[in-house]
């Protein structure tokens, strides 16, 4: 129907006659001549019209905006001083020959360019809010990043391979989706959390090589900034250990970011331990872009009257550490108070600080309502240790560890982008050999920290068993980038035995892994091969990439909060015949 | 961990040192020495273990079938008359000189190369039967077309969009798969038949070319060759018509089996209309490699006695059909009771015929029960139109309109298939000019041939409810492929006030439209674009193109004809507790 999107209208069309459709974005009268800037997904095109076409113009003097035209024009350059530099077609416009309106429009909801437009507006008419330039360019970045994963990976030998939508059910089913089964009364299918059995599977199967770009759904309360349904890049490959996975796709995501994003990211990526990420960051996922660390100073407060200190430095679980705010002092007392009350979401009963106004005079140069605690030696070496300067700020954390690390890396991150202390880098990070067990103390029993079928570092069953859970480490490594993370992943269990003794570690008896798992236990004992790999987040990969602030806008149609399409009005009420051909009703309503 | 894949290790190796890993395909001894067949998705390489090397020899003589190996070795040719010119790396071998047991295997339920293992069988030990070359070769194959697929759209400027998995149910929901929903007690989502609405809404987004290979769900009865889930590639454009949309498809589709597959296809593909395609062939899906075509010879029994022709004859929703079978003299009596049968499955009462002798010979030359009731004239006009030549057989089909050709076009292909008739070819055919409804009787209603969203070839509501409405053609096309339909599509009504007249024409009135596609109808309204588009049966695909006989050999892990999958006994019972969660319970079993 055209010959050149109006985005791609240039000079060097001049003088040929073009044909264009779009939709009319703007359109306004100026000394008897009609200006209307036609748009499509290249970008806007100026057309005008001139009374002596007659019909041409009277066309196009009905038309409003969002109406959808089909115009043919000659192109001319534009006048000197109208030439707009913004526009790719900002040196010539079209003199309208012939206009055709294909369909007309109301009045939108909101104009595309109208700031502070509620998102519930924006939802509810998706396909207005996709015309706009971000959701469009959103989305277009979203399909340069596959298109670039499945080139990639193809050229290296990946086998795309698609895992079953309709899986297995677990009994308890925390966070599946149920889908009830009409031919099996009774019986449910559960959508899938990721395809991670299935990828095992396939890697017994020989594939040595797999991925996949697939949805994954997690029904769980949605906070800002997840979604019911989101997809993976999933990764699987056989006889490579971490170094052979971590490094290849450690070159797939720096391509991809220099490829479609313009993004230069070091070669190689740095590594760091968990164990090292905790402790100078109080977390598994640092953005490296703060400048600021915690320093634990436990030892030095282990004999101080100050129970605050003092308890939490004795204590095998408890953790003491300090972290120095640059320019920190000039934090006023409310926002100090604002700080104290944020990291008490994180479990923080408080939020001891020193203000450091004078370094070299002791005591003298400090502010802080727990200096009278605090031993001289003691106010040395942390000033010390944190390299704290005349204007900074320590802040303190004591608590069990889990508290003060939660608290401060968050507390970090806050003060971070409060203080503009966010370098404008983009700073990769593996983080490496993750504990394999995590101990709930409500529960009184372990949880696997990545999941059930990572591989610990030990090799055989006997060095499992006889070593400390909590000393444990994994073969499990994440990708970390700018705080996010972006994916994570490990070296798998292959050994039917070695598998066994994890689950008893777990608490899952032979019993229950049977009944779970057994197709996988029967797997590995046939010929299962070394293998493992790794899942990349997409959605938070595209919101990195073109710097959205929710994942919402990132793909095309998300839900809210609760779930729900604005758009469709998903999900809805069903007849009660339809469901009585699935073999289930809904509990009536209680009540109260 | 390797140096090399085992099916690559070749003449251009010798003399050197490899590693390679993978599964014990075979191990045998011969004169002191060990052979080991070692596998992995690249082929098969044969490894030599002499006692000499005793630790490598102690361990090649425990190993069994499927074990997982590294192995150390040197790269030599084979002796003369060992050479296997049906491997790869049938001229060399590789002289063991480590190896390592990466992981032991039971006795595998059956062996790889086994013939007739019950599908049963191979489907509850998935992990094993996909390392068999066939199915290795199926999904590598369909990697290859989905990659293909991805370059290609994307270099044609259509942009990869996802569409939501859990979408809006319908009240009655037919054939939907429902997702109860925890945080809106009593609603469900529904699992997508296909995005059919979101494509459409991304035109009026203005995306202009949207693809996605995505998976479909539909909850019916399982006929040997669907399955609960499916994949197609699914594509929308805009501003295009048909002749665009088929020629960019077309393109792209030559090009895939070409390059895939090594199969050639005309250019351009044939074009016939629906009507062409039922008087000759009896079906909308054509299967061009069979030599036998539907013939109506109504006009020439109109007035004979013989109730059985004259009827359908006169009647206007009658037909009466001759089908000419070359060579089907040769048929007996028991064939063709078998045949008989064979139609009444199709709703034909019977299947008189013809044995041809000796045309020359008018009625003499004849053969057949239903001779007496045809006048000379009708005989001899219908051996001319038929074509029939001595040795041939014509079957004739007079009932119905839909039965005969439901009959005859399944004859048509049994028959051809039975007696060899199939030409070795590749035929593809567009298929265009559908009718809009196809009026069912029982129901007293029309329905939509394609969706209620195809365009009519009227432009103006005017037109659109003047006409008669079984002779409104659908801007509706379909690319088939030797009898199989590859994909489908049409340009979509892209008005409202068409929609709506449509709508009505289905008997939908405004309310239940409102209720059903409200958010379609409100997007209409505001400036959609002229837009069609296509969808590919992905795994219909790569049946053809490998040639497998089941849709079940073309996925990684599919489900029985009852949607069980036997690999980890999905669908299953859930815990009353997690039902609750859903609000939802599975009804009381009925004791009858």
């Amino acid at each position: 129907m055209r010959t050149h999107y109006c985005g791609e209208v240039s000079e060097g069309l001049l003088d040929q006659e073009v044909e264009v459709c779009g939709w009319v974005h703007r359109r306004r009268d100026h000394g008897g001549v009609i200006f209307i800037d036609l748009r499509d997904r290249e970008g806007l095109l100026q057309v005008v019209f001139d009374p002596d076409r007659e019909a041409a113009f009277a066309t196009a003097d009905r038309v409003r905006p969002e109406w959808v035209l089909k115009i043919k024009g000659r192109v001319r350059a534009r006048p000197e001083g109208t030439i707009n530099t913004t526009l790719r077609s900002g040196q010539v416009e079209v003199l309208g020959l012939e206009v055709e309106v294909l369909n007309e429009a109301k009045t939108p909801p909101f104009q595309l360019d109208e700031d502070g437009v509620g998102e519930d507006v924006r939802l509810r008419h998706r396909y207005i809010d996709l015309r706009r330039p971000e959701m469009q360019h959103n989305l277009r970045k979203r399909a340069q990043v596959t298109g670039f994963m499945h080139r990639f990976l193809d050229d290296q030998g990946f086998v795309d391979i698609e895992t079953p939508m309709l899986t297995r059910a677990t009994p308890e089913g925390a966070r599946d989706f149920l889908v009830p089964s009409r031919l099996h009364a009774g019986s449910f299918y559960a959508l899938p959390q990721s395809p991670q059995l299935f990828k095992q599977l396939l890697m017994m199967s020989g594939f040595d090589r797999y991925y996949q770009i697939v949805r994954c759904f997690r029904d769980e309360d949605l906070r800002a900034d997840r979604q019911p349904e989101f997809t993976q890049l999933d990764i699987e490959t056989s006889f490579m250990d971490e170094a052979g996975i971590t490094g290849l796709v450690e070159k797939m995501v720096r391509e991809l970011m220099a490829e479609v994003a313009g993004i230069e990211l070091p070669d190689p990526f740095p590594r760091m331990t968990y164990a090292e990420a905790v402790e100078r960051f109080g977390i598994d996922r640092p953005d490296l872009r703060i400048p600021m660390e915690l320093v634990s100073v436990g030892d030095l407060l282990a004999d101080v009257e100050f129970k605050v200190f003092s308890g939490p430095a004795n204590d095998p679980r408890g953790r003491v550490a300090a972290l120095k705010v640059p320019g920190g002092n000039a934090l006023t007392r409310k926002q100090i108070d604002e700080y104290t009350q944020f990291v008490g979401r994180y479990g923080a009963k408080g939020l001891a600080y020193i203000k450091v106004n004078d370094p070299s005079l002791g005591a003298e140069g400090l502010q802080s309502p727990i200096l009278k605690f605090l031993p001289e030696s003691a106010i040395a070496e942390i000033l010390q240790r944190t390299g704290a300067q005349a204007g900074d700020l320590i802040f303190f954390g004591a608590d069990k560890a889990k508290v003060v690390n939660d608290a401060l890396a968050a507390l970090r991150v806050q003060v971070g982008h409060d203080l503009n202390l966010v370098a404008d880098e983009w700073r990769p990070v593996w983080v490496l050999d993750f504990p394999m067990f995590e101990y709930d103390e409500a529960d009184g029993r372990f949880y696997a920290l990545h999941h059930p079928f990572t591989a610990p570092q030990v090799d055989s069953v006997e060095a499992f068993e006889s070593a400390d859970p909590e000393a444990l480490l994994s073969r499990a490594y994440d990708l970390v980038l700018n705080g996010t993370e972006l994916g994570g992943g490990s070296i798998r269990i292959h050994r039917p035995e070695m598998q066994s003794a994890v689950f008893a570690r777990l608490g899952i008896d032979q019993a229950e892994a049977q009944e779970k798992f057994g197709f996988l236990l029967d797997a590995l004992d046939y010929g299962a091969p070394p293998h493992g790999g790794i899942a990349f987040g997409l959605d938070r990969i595209i919101m990195l990439m073109t710097g959205a602030g929710s994942i919402r806008d990132v793909m095309a149609f998300p839900k809210t909060q609760t779930g729900a399409c604005l758009l469709t009005e998903a999900p809805a009420a069903v007849d009660a015949a339809a469901l009585n051909d699935l073999h289930i009703r809904v509990n009536p309503i209680l009540k109260g």
